[in-house]
C-alpha cells in the first residue's frame, strides 16, 4: 500500500482560516482487502502524526476493518488551523473527521468507528470482555505509558526505580496475555490495537534512551504476540520507520535536555 | 433510602482471606422505583467509599438504572482483602463485582452497567454523541480532576495559576451545557452521572481549601444545572454529607502536609 502522508502545517493566523481550509488533503491510496460496509459517500479523514503510537492505533484500527481514510499529517511544531478548529479544547493529534464531524482521543475515536462501521468489530461482544478491554486499555494509557514518559526526565536512582515500575506494569500485561493467542482473544482486536504501542513504539524509545528493560528473555509471551502481530498486513502497513525514529527522539529528547537547563 | 454502609476494613494478611470473606455484607435496602431487568440471581456488590466521587457515580449509575445492589463501605487506610483481590492491579474504589466477576475504574464499570443492564440507558444511542460523552467525561477525569488536586500542594503564584486552569477547564464544560437541559440531553445520563463530580464533591473541597473560583456568579449555567440534577431522587441519595465530608478533607489535608514536611 502506497501512503501519501501530507503535511498541512501552521495555522497561519495571518492569513486567515480559509487559505488553510483550502489546502485539501489528499486521498490516501489505500485499498482495503477487507470487506467495508461503508457509504461511498462517506469522508473519513485522520489527521495524525507519523511518530505517535495513538495517531499509529487510529490508523491500525481504519485498515483492520476496511474503512478508506485521508491521511493527513500534522507538523506538531506548527499545528494547522484544522487541527486547531477540530480539537480546540487539547488541540492534539489523533483527531477523526467523520464527514465534517470530529472527534479526538484516540480511545474514543476507535469506539466510534466500531460502533460506526460495525464490520470486523474490534471489541468482544460480551460485555464484561468489554470491560476488561476497556480496563486494559485505560492501564496502557494511563499508566504504563505514563511511567515510561517519565524515563527520559529521570536518572541515577530514579531512573533505576521507575524502570522497576514500566518492568512491573509489563509483567501485568505480560500475565495478562498468557494462555491467548491475542490480548482480545483468538484474533486481533481493540486491546491489541491499542497494545500496539509496544510494537512500534515501545522498542524504540527504550532504544534511544539507552536502557534495557523490555526484552526477549524478560517478556517472552509479549514478544511472542509482537512477532504474531507483524504477520498482519494492516500492522506492517503502520509500522513507524526505526531510524528515522530514532533520530526523531534523539533530537526531541536533545531540546528537552536544552530547555531544563 | 436507608442505605446500609457495611465496613470491611483490613486486610488482615495473619488472619488470611477466609476470614475476610467471611464477614459478608448486608444487603442495602434498596427499592428501585424504575424499571429493572435483572434477573434475580444476579448479585451485584459496589466497593465504594462515602466521600470519593468515583464511588458516588457507580452508585448513582446503578440507582438510576433501578438495579439493586449491596454496598460495601471501604476503609481505605486499612484496605480489605476482598478489594485487593477484586483490583489487584490499582488497589482501589470503586469496584463492582457482578456475579462474583470484578470490575474497576468508574467509567468502564458505567459502560459495563450500560450494555448489562439495557433498560433506562444512560448513553446516547448515536455514535457521535456517544463519542461526544465520552471525549468530555474522559476530559472531567484527566483534565478537570487532575487539575484540581493540584490546588492542594499549590500555593503563592502557582496556586494562581492553577486557579486559572481549573477556570478555564470550568468554562468549556459551561460551554458544552450551553442550550442544554442536561450534559445528556433533556434527561440525565453518562455524562451527567460523571459530572456528579461537581455537585457533590467539588464544592466542598473549594470550601475547604478556602478558594472561590467556583461560584454561581462565573458559571450560571453549571449551577442551573446542579439545581436541575438535585431534584431528582437518585441524586439526593447519592449526596455527601457537607459538614463530614468538610471534616474528612480538612484532615486529609493536614496529614498531606505533615507527610510532606
Amino acid at each position: 500500500m502506497a501512503e501519501i502522508h501530507v503535511m498541512i502545517s501552521s495555522c497561519e493566523r495571518n492569513v486567515g482560516i480559509a487559505t488553510a481550509i483550502r489546502r485539501k488533503p489528499v486521498l490516501a491510496n489505500f485499498t482495503s482487502k477487507l470487506q467495508q460496509t461503508m457509504a461511498d459517500e462517506d469522508e473519513v479523514k485522520l489527521f495524525g502524526m507519523w511518530a505517535s503510537p495513538y495517531s499509529r492505533r487510529v490508523e491500525l484500527a481504519l485498515k483492520l476493518k476496511g474503512i478508506p481514510f485521508q491521511y493527513v499529517e500534522e507538523d506538531l511544531s506548527s499545528k494547522s488551523c484544522l487541527l486547531l478548529k477540530y480539537n480546540p479544547v487539547h488541540q492534539k493529534i489523533p483527531v477523526l473527521v467523520h464527514n465534517g464531524k470530529p472527534i479526538a482521543e484516540s480511545l474514543v475515536i476507535m469506539e466510534y468507528i466500531d460502533e460506526t462501521w460495525t464490520n470486523n468489530p474490534i471489541l468482544p461482544q460480551d460485555p464484561y470482555d468489554r470491560a476488561m478491554a476497556r480496563f486494559w486499555a485505560k492501564f496502557i494509557d494511563e499508566k504504563l505509558l505514563m511511567t515510561a514518559r517519565k524515563v527520559s526526565f529521570a536518572s541515577g536512582k530514579e531512573k533505576e526505580q521507575v524502570i522497576d515500575e514500566i518492568t512491573e506494569q509489563l509483567k501485568l500485561l505480560e500475565s495478562e496475555l498468557q494462555g491467548k493467542e491475542y490480548f482480545s482473544g483468538p484474533s486481533i482486536g481493540y486491546l491489541d490495537i491499542v497494545a500496539s504501542v509496544l510494537v512500534f513504539w515501545f522498542g524504540n524509545v527504550q532504544e534511544a534512551l539507552g536502557v534495557d528493560m523490555f526484552t526477549q528473555e524478560k517478556f517472552p509471551i509479549i514478544f511472542g504476540w509482537i512477532g504474531k502481530v507483524f504477520e498482519i498486513d494492516a500492522v506492517k502497513e503502520c509500522r513507524i520507520p526505526k531510524e528515522k525514529h530514532l533520530e526523531y527522539i534523539r533530537t526531541r529528547l536533545e531540546a528537552l535536555k536544552s530547555a531544563s537547563k
